[in-house]
């Protein structure tokens, strides 16, 4: 039996990343088979097992040999003389992204099958001088069309657009983005187990524009692209109206939510999902999700983080790469 | 003790508002006391009693009198000699406009101290002739400025603006009008009961602008809108991000949740207050509220009507009505 190899990143290490890491390996007994691979500094791991008291079985990780099951260190060594917790950093950003990475370049080369990313910092990435805003901005800039979705059991969320300006992201309703981005989604889908998804797609407008009176944008572009998609045989119906669209696909396995915007997604999400949510990139030649929340720099270093959602993240990881890439 | 004379309309004939009207007055005895007063057709009423096999002991309601407790009947005759159930028809927009007409004339001269309306359709109204869409824009044209909320146990939400395409709403932004609505809405929930009433403010893009870097609308407008009513007095904070502010607000008793459009407050709110939820209409002189699903043709005239939405909205009027207006 093949089992996979996932590397898993350590995340700012001023943030909680380090710890929600440990605490998810430290059971790796409890997870699906597999090789799990740590993409950080050796000196951040060890000094925040000690905080933890918690020690990792590591091994060191050969990429070349066949993978056994275990946890395997990565070392990509930060300029961490003088790392601080709790605090955005350049020496913090420059850390998380060497981490960062030298994982997607593992993945890339065929090496891993899936990457899980603990939060970074995209202010600590910025004085670093790294100028990308965050994991799947870099992802996109490499692999054209990736797509930022959301995965939980009970819901499940892709986003149409995220990072940029409400008002922008209404002007990039156009029916030909929207029809590329149904094919996307489609063959991203059409990769993981579960399936096949049937997407339902939410409107822009309140009541889904209710027939021209509260937008125009469903008559003028969702629904011809839609159409086309449908088409083409790919399962996508709506628009639906957006403030009951998510109640339909609530508690629906093989059902994905299409929201045309970051907060049309996202707030349904977090509010059934809180904690146990997993961020999930479509449309690259790996696996990669990573927890829905941030680097918590609030209570870093205080070994009170919740782990649920890295732990959701490295088994989600693990099923995808069942049958993914 | 005085009691107070609530009105119920009864809604389009041809939707579910008749049988859940009825069947939340059949059990009156386990509402709060009050004066239920269903302004709507005595035919429709007398004939989806017979439907359902209820019969409610209907007094005829003369508003000089002291109210006592029961409920009664003020008749508002639609033209009604072929209503049919089930469609959108010119016969019935005008009776449900008749009876809504009615009731709130009846609030307005002082005689209700609170309405109840049941769903009602837009498209029956402008079939016949009514050029008003629905409810809370008629409300809104007698009194300016009235604000719709929605009201459940679990999450209290107050909309900046409601039925417009989300580009415009994106347009309304604006500092000005954010303060006048923040006074406003403070002094709506300064006259019910349970305050006073903690508010707080979604913001219009992701992460509520990341510093600028996801729009500026924060910066611009909304921050120093906040800063404004602050200053007043007006117990509001933010803007904080739209995928979070509604976690902040559940299940908090004194905390209702700004949000900027219509959709941004209706998701969170009917995934979490589905099928139990008010919708409440602030800044009238006397209290307005009403189920938060429409007239259901799909389902009406089988009986099958969840009629709990309904109730929540009469047992809501009665608790705002004990010191409101």
């Amino acid at each position: 039996m093949t089992i996979p190899s996932i590397g898993v990143t350590s995340g700012d290490p001023g943030g909680i990343g380090p710890e929600i890491l440990i605490k998810t390996l430290a059971g790796a007994g409890a997870l699906p088979p597999a090789a799990y691979i740590i993409f950080g500094d050796p000196r951040v791991i060890r000094s925040e097992e000690e905080r933890l008291g918690l020690r990792l079985p590591l091994g060191e990780w050969r990429p070349g040999d066949s993978a056994e099951p275990g946890v395997f260190l990565s070392a990509a060594p930060g300029p961490l003389e003088d790392y601080r917790v709790g605090a955005v950093s350049a020496v913090n950003g420059e850390a998380s992204f060497r981490a960062f990475e030298a994982a997607i370049g593992a993945a890339r080369a065929g090496r891993l099958a899936a990457v899980v990313t603990a939060p970074v910092s995209k202010a600590a990435w910025a004085l670093a001088g790294h100028a990308v805003r965050g994991h799947t901005e870099y992802l996109d800039r490499l692999h054209p069309g990736a797509i930022m979705a959301f995965w939980s059991d009970r819901l499940k969320v892709a986003l149409f657009s995220h990072h940029r300006p409400l008002r922008e992201a209404v002007e990039a309703v156009r029916a030909d983005a929207l029809v590329d981005f149904f094919r996307a989604l489609h063959r991203g889908l059409g990769r993981l187990p579960g399936g096949p998804y049937r997407l339902l797609l939410a409107g822009l407008n309140p009541h889904a524009g209710e027939d021209g009176y509260l937008g125009r944008e469903e008559a003028g572009d969702i629904r011809p692209a839609v159409d086309r998609a449908a088409a083409e045989g790919i399962p996508v119906s709506g628009p639906f109206p957006p403030d009951t669209v998510f109640l339909g696909a609530l508690d629906k396995k093989d059902t994905v939510a299409v929201a045309l915007y970051h907060d049309q997604g996202l707030i349904p999400f977090k509010l059934v999902s809180f904690a146990t949510g997993v961020n999930v990139t479509l449309g690259l030649p790996f696996v990669r999700t990573s927890p829905d929340h941030g680097t918590a720099f609030d209570i870093a270093g205080k070994g009170v983080a919740d782990p649920r959602s890295m732990e959701e993240a490295v088994r989600l990881a693990a099923a995808f790469s069942a049958t993914g890439s």
